[in-house]
């Protein structure tokens, strides 16, 4: 019977399961240096607003920082929502699958969240939701939410992100988007991400930084001038608001410096084809789509082989019925990391071919 | 005209203004050491809440960190209320003035605020307000909340918070505690913490890390036991789940090591103190009442006086009629900080009397 | 020992507690005459909106049918406000007291409820709520409600209500009134509604009909231009459309037909008033105000003599300290249920001289 | 070209475009007889309450009236969820679409609907969504919900019912039964309503009077003991008390009556079923499904066609891409009506083949 090597250094369970990147940590530290007022009033919180605004091409959005991915998802979508309103989501989304309801019980608003191939919503799909429009017995769509890259580890293109903003705000829609691996789609699409936000008409977004290698820390931008009046009071009502608020700011302001964010978002995504390379060629083993971001889905012979390799390493399960796991690379994925664990799904699957 | 020293290093404005304790930060640089499962799987948040209920003398005690002060009250008291309940507090409550009505958002639950001569509620304020129990025209009261140490700067005695756990309990009703400056409360106390909280019969409190020294991070901890079996839940909903959250725990850990948070609590104390009789001797400067904790409450001849001091060094106003303005000291407060204010407020007295 | 008499046929518990008057029973019999469509799609419902705007002097205010006086207030309330914002009322007001916590469940808003002697709010009593505006801790006062007639039996003229408006208005505050009881204070008023609601400044308003005289059904008024644009759907969603709507546009309408409203509710007045003088004149008998519209306090010797009254014919207690109660009276109450009454009370009173 | 004959008396549109029944209105005008005291402490409540508890059986269940059906839904859903649980439900629930989301908005809960062949929810769609139970990122499925006669026009039988139940107490769910049509179902099951309600394993359920023929107002009923303990603060803060009482509770024992609302039921099923004859000899009009209660749903040739119908008399559109609407019938309509809306039918259709 094939003995398993060890398991890897990194975790392949998510991208959370790293840590924090060595230039990150190092600001905070920096950071702790004297007093500063609390809640944003200090010259971390404005230089880290101001660099999310360039990096966006946005110098007149507004941006404000929250505790985490889901805070700032319900920040964002209660600032474009009434209660009686809709999102209009890919039924895989965060917002809908993840959260334990905190974006429906926050705003009060519903989601109607439609099936989609690949986690990516088409335009098509927005018209047929609004013959109800004006019609007090039904909620009234008021916002297309997407994710980016998507949570199938799928990307849009900026033209498509541009065909759903267009449709949206042609219907009299917004656009908001769930930027919690922003950073992974930048780098895919060549280190750049104007053409996938402000240029393609996103109104509001979540800017993530966790999963980019931050402690913790994700920013509500808001693009479209006049929306996000009032955020500030939505993310202190939502206790979003950091009471330290310079800790947060200056992780923002290392990763958005040289590049960080895509340099680190890059080497992720490079380890997750690595990954599916070394795996595309075991016997038993399918990869049922090219990795285009930093997650490899994997479909193993069994149930039983599941079990065994997330005995070995933890990775989730994302599909029970046909054995299908995924595993997550981050900035701290190494080559031999990703080799030691294409080593033991080729060990695991070898002893249920 | 007297002329103003410069201002001290430190801010008076809140001990949220200081930075973090060294040895908390390196407990955060050294917990980013390899990968870590998310959302508490980790051996650091085992670690701290095993440490946290072990300080309270608490052994069964649940323990939920969280990302911030508003939140974790959020989410204590949402693990006592239904929607049609009420809570009894003081009406300076941090819940009741400074959470942008947080807790009633999230709850549902209605706030009945009591006058106290000095942010303390008694425990025969509670029975006037139970007339109303079982008529459903009226909310029903279900949690009294207290704040130890008090916004006002106050402390409640062991005894006092066990007379108001029993008069709740005998009514049917839970002992809530906002413990925000719990730290405070527990160094003024001699360095002791469970007779002013599970021994009195606190049922659910937020155990503060941040104003104590921490980053962010504070825990929702239930003494009694049955209480907060969903907890996790109500956390997620409430987007209150940190992701990378060995570096919450972290911090607890240190902080409740070796008793560094009562050390660093008992010197901002001492400071206060100081400050105090600094200031009591100054002519037209008046100290309405002794700092039990690290707040000192500071009466100046002027609005002119106080408008000139907040310009020199920063501090909020507490009472605009009676020229009354509120000074906080830290772990970070040094002795020449205090003199260094004290200073500045003999200076722009002068200049007004 | 004093015989009691017999209680009368009328009871002065509540208004609530008269039945339908017989105008009205014959419009909803009238109505129940083929088919309409639902949801206000009928005639009945188009003829009763003009009518009450007509009837407040707003040809072109928004009316919105509801089931209930709660229901109606959570509708008008929800229209004008964001979860952040709150109400400024007297803590005596029925949305504060009565209402089981509807309006901040509902709205997420939180009511500031402040102290009045006879609950009327003074124009004074809100600009010193409005130091927080625009601080992120805080909830923003946005509406400031008052009841009239009050939940205290009196009434506030129309330049106290216009002095009130403008005072919001000034400070960007709307005026929301509670009109469960308008029918009272118009008639008190001169049988004219207008110089207490449209031309005094009240922006939105609820029109009760159920205490004038109905079975159901409260009106939502939208006074102000630009307000309400949204209410059919917060009207639905908070589920107060009525489906059979007819049947509550016909109360309407019959209430609204040659001024039956006034004289209904002049006439509930002057029960009032013949009770408060065949009261005031008792020994051990106190009326502590005169009644201003349908309501009369009574103080008496005893909580025994109050509960020895209430068992012969049901009041509510109003001041348990004083051993105060409230008779109400209603367009049923006759001219006999009043000396009745009056006998009864005599005859207990006597009892516990 | 055919001439249209002159339109019905009764509306097809809805059964809630019918009016009143006779027996009905005669018992709101005899309960309009002297004083009530009010919110249900009178006696045609007492009565009434036990009289629908008889009806389904269950001598000890809850029944609280309410005001119209999404309110009554409202309220039985929120007193079995907590907000991070969830309600289990066809996609064409009228919870789900029909409520402006009512339901989430007032548990904070999520509807998770699943779609069906016939509005009938089966038993092995249940098990394939709780593997998240007990996964914090996740809605908890608590509820199953499901409408008794369906949105669809189809009907459960008692096993079917019976089925669900048990599948959802095996899995720790509740079963909650919308029953704005039970009259039509209970009429359709043999004039029995207990086998498909108590007898099954029902939990809660809202027991429609509307539809069945009276003015307002539908009941909540508790069969599981333990279940709505505190309904009377929800119905409360739900705004769903209504306070003359007597007058819903009037109907509804005018409803049950001699089995009043079954033999009105069975009239509105046999309209349906005559109607459904009539038109599914017409050339070029399909009659999809045979009607199982008072629903009859018609596919037209061709959108010209429905439009000229509904020009005619007023029918939904059901399903625009087949041309497909839906008629209802009620107490209220005659043999007549269905002969003369079927004649219209065949005119329409002829125009348009």
């Amino acid at each position: 019977m094939t003995r398993l090597p060890p398991p890897p250094a990194s975790s392949f369970a998510s991208d959370n399961a790293a840590g924090v990147l060595p230039e990150v940590m190092a600001a905070v530290v920096a950071a702790n240096d004297g007093p500063a007022l609390a809640y944003g009033a200090d010259p971390w919180t404005a230089r880290a607003e101001a660099l999310v605004a360039e990096v966006l091409g946005a110098p007149d959005a507004k941006v404000a920082f929250c505790w985490g991915g889901t805070g700032a998802n319900v920040v964002g979508l209660q600032s474009l929502l009434k209660p009686w309103e809709a999102v209009v989501c890919p039924d895989t989304a965060h917002i809908h699958v993840d959260e334990c309801g905190a974006p429906e019980r926050f705003t009060g608003a519903k989601l109607l969240a439609l099936p989609t191939p690949d986690g990516k919503l088409r335009p098509e799909q927005i018209a047929p939701l609004l013959h109800v429009v004006g019609d007090e017995h039904h909620v009234q769509p008021r916002v297309v939410s997407i994710t980016q890259s998507t949570e199938q580890g799928t990307l849009y293109r900026p033209d498509e992100i541009a065909a759903l903003a267009d449709e949206a705000h042609s219907r009299g829609l917004y656009l908001h988007l769930d930027g919690a691996r922003l950073a992974n789609a930048a780098a895919a699409l060549g280190g750049e991400v104007r053409s996938s936000t402000s240029l393609a008409g996103v109104d509001v977004l979540t800017f993530g930084a966790t999963k980019a290698g931050a402690m913790y820390g994700e920013a509500v931008v808001f693009l479209r001038p006049g929306l996000g009046e009032d955020v500030r009071f939505v993310r202190k009502q939502a206790a979003q608001l950091p009471s330290k608020m310079r800790f947060v700011a200056a992780q923002f302001e290392a990763l958005l410096t040289d590049g960080l964010w895509l340099l680190a978002a890059g080497h992720a995504n490079a380890m997750a084809a690595r990954l599916a390379e070394r795996l595309s060629v075991l016997p038993g083993v399918v990869i049922p789509r090219s990795p285009e971001v930093n997650a490899v889905f994997v479909q193993l012979p069994s149930a039983a082989a599941a079990a065994e390799l997330q005995e070995w390493s933890f990775v989730w399960d994302w599909d029970v019925a046909t054995h299908e796991v995924r595993a997550m690379t981050s900035f701290a994925t190494t080559p031999d990391d990703v080799d030691r664990f294409a080593e033991g799904v080729a060990a695991v699957t070898a002893r249920h071919l």
